[in-house]
This record gives C-alpha cells, sequence and structure tokens, in this order.
C-alpha cells in the first residue's frame, strides 16, 4: 500500500535531486526496467508515441545522465521546478499511477527567470525493495518546440 | 462536513478539466444557483463589483462555454493552471470558504511559455447531491488589461 | 511537535500576509532573536555568507519594513507567491527545519506578469508562545543580479 505521504516524499526526493542538479542520483528514482518518455502534448493527444526522449531502462537513463555532464552550456544557468498539486489516477495492488503539472524555469546568471517548461506528467510508481521508484514516466510538454532545458531531465 | 481531502479531490478535477479543455464540463462545477466573478485587483480591493467576468446561474456559465467553442483563436496554444496551496478560510454547517493563488500559464505552439494571468481565487464551496460544487466564486486577477486567457474559464 | 497542519497554516500566513502587503505584520512571523537572510545561490553554493539582505533580529526587519513603506516604487505593481512543495528537512524536540521552493511574480498595472524570483528557502521554525515564529529564514535565490522584487521582503 502506497500512501499519500510516501508519495510526498518521494516527489520531494525526485525535484529536489533535479534541482540540486545531483544527477548522477537521478536514474536510482527509476526501476531497472522503466520506460521514461518525454513527448510534444500534440503527438501525446493524437496517440503517437513519437518521443524527443524515449529511455526503456535504467541503463539508458545512465547513460543519459553522462551525456549531460560532457555536455557544455554556453551559459551558467540554474533550473528549478515547480510541480503542482499531485493527482492520484489510480491503484492497483503493487502500483500507484499518478498525475502532477510541472513548471520549470530557468535563470542565467545575469538574466531574467524565464519559463522553459510547462508540462503534464503521468507517472506509475511501484515499492521495489526499500524505496518507491517509477516504473513509468512520461513527461507531455505543451510546445512543439525541443525546451533547452531537456538537456536536464525532467 | 467537508473535509481537506474532498476539497483536494474538488480542485484536482476542476483544474484538470480545464487543463484538458474539456469546457462541456466546466458548468456542473457549480450549483444551478451560483455566482462567478472574474475582477480586476484594484476594483475588488476598492470595493467595487465592477467585473470583467459576470455570471449568476449555472445556465450563464454553458452559455459561456457555448461562445468559447466558436471563438478562433488566431494561433494555436494550450494553457496550463498552477494554483498555490488552499487555504481554507472558514467553514459553516453546509459550506465551505476557501483561497489560493493561481497561475495560469500559455504556449502557443512555436513560442515560449508565459504567463497570462496571476491571480487569487476567493470560492464558497457546499455539498450539492453527491459531489461538492461552487456556490460562489472570485477570480481577482492583478492586471487591469482583460487577460487574453479569459477568452477560456479561469 | 510542530505537525504538518500546523506548518501549512504557518506558510499560508506568512504568504497570505506578504500578497496582501500587510508588510506591519510580517516581522511577527519571526522570533525576537532571528536570522533572515537573501544570498544569491552561487554565494550560498561556495559557503560564502555575503547576503543581499540580512538581518539579525527582529527590530531589524521592524526598521526593514518602515524603509520600505516609505519607498516609492516608480510604478504600482502587484507580487504574488507561489511557493512549492514544503519538505520537512529535520526535527527537533523544540524546532522543525523545512525547505521549499519560491516563485515570486510581479504585475504591473498595464504589463505582462512576469517572473522576479525563483528561489529556494531555508527555514527552522520554532514554537514561540502560541504561535510558530522562524528562527532563521535564507532565502537563496538563482540570480546574481539584485531582484527589484527584494524591496519586499520574500
Amino acid at each position: 500500500m502506497i500512501d499519500r505521504d510516501a508519495l510526498r516524499d518521494f516527489y520531494d526526493g525526485y525535484y529536489g535531486t533535479l534541482d540540486d542538479v545531483r544527477l548522477d542520483e537521478w536514474p536510482a528514482f527509476f526501476v531497472e526496467d522503466c520506460t521514461y518518455r518525454v513527448i510534444p502534448r500534440e503527438n501525446f493527444e493524437a496517440g503517437y508515441t513519437l518521443s524527443t526522449i524515449y529511455a526503456e531502462s535504467r541503463g539508458m537513463l545512465i547513460d543519459r545522465v553522462m551525456g549531460v555532464t560532457r555536455t557544455q552550456m554556453y551559459a551558467p544557468r540554474y533550473y528549478r521546478r515547480f510541480p503542482g498539486p499531485l493527482r492520484v489516477v489510480s491503484r492497483e495492488a503493487d502500483s500507484v499511477r499518478t498525475r502532477h503539472n510541472l513548471l520549470v524555469v530557468q535563470t542565467l546568471t545575469d538574466k531574467q527567470t524565464e519559463i522553459v517548461l510547462s508540462a503534464v506528467c503521468h507517472d506509475t510508481l511501484v515499492q521495489d525493495g526499500d524505496r518507491l521508484r517509477l516504473r513509468e514516466r512520461i513527461v507531455v510538454f505543451d510546445s512543439e518546440m525541443i525546451p533547452n532545458s531537456l538537456i536536464y531531465p525532467a
């Protein structure tokens, strides 16, 4: 039984890890045999699976993090994530499906903060040993542009 | 007795419906004999009732939705709503008054996401048959411009 | 024992007071012998204590409010605060440490709403007589520019 407190703690950890740019800890929030997709809303609503980012194992997420940390961004910047209220969509014996909006803002050193991602996240979480992990995460973003922010995980 | 869980579920449904653009379901979140107002903060704080949008029955909300769905916007866009923490202001025998901030962002297909509404919502909810509904909703927005976003309900 | 409900009520009051610009009530959210700092993220993460704003007593906060209310801004504007989910970092016998993201938006009368602060708040709260108060609040903001919005308290 995965309760509300456990879900809150999970997302506190998940977004805290990303805000603090501890990217090497990010893949451990997923089960080994996971699905992670980032997809434009238009594709998602039309039933297409063509995604901007697609990973189908924790190993692919680890590869992605290694790629990110090697990427040089042209200017120093910070990302900060503002998740909306968490909705529990359904519960099964060993899993729970949730949905929440996500706003990501970016601040360049000497620039005004701006919104770089407006999205809704469709997640499926399971108890995996001693902690909750994502079995599936689909980040559906409102734009058709590929956001720069997606160099980092969402 | 309207508890916190019931309020959370109500707003999850309310904002989920609007984010998903299922506008025909929106009026059912209000009682038949409701008040719905959208008003600039300056007017509200001065005690004026002059509102940008004013409806005093569910029928008027239904009319409004029909008007919206006939309106052609010049470019495809998505709205997404980010409500702030819900404050319970007061409780009476059969109703509860709440207050929360609301941020609405807009994404045009090939543009950066931008904020189109910063507001505080003063709501009164009642148990109406088998579900909660709004008896009153006053959306007080921070600008004096009439936001484009108000073509759609807030 | 400071529970979740008490913390929620505290922050509802804190941010409601600021959103409503009841600045004279703001210092009472702090204990007499408090620390209040606003500091750029780069300084904070490097371990520097050099802060944009630094106060080490409630008296200094009262002075600050008096300064703010005497300051003439060149144009009327509203600020609205959107705190992210509250994380309880640790609990001790008489205090609790929390952390949450904070987005502050500004609306000028005839302009589009814009983000003026993206930050994370590191707070320590204690029971002080009949109410919770902040013993320490450190607002770590993502920019290196001194935000205009900091004329008002965060």
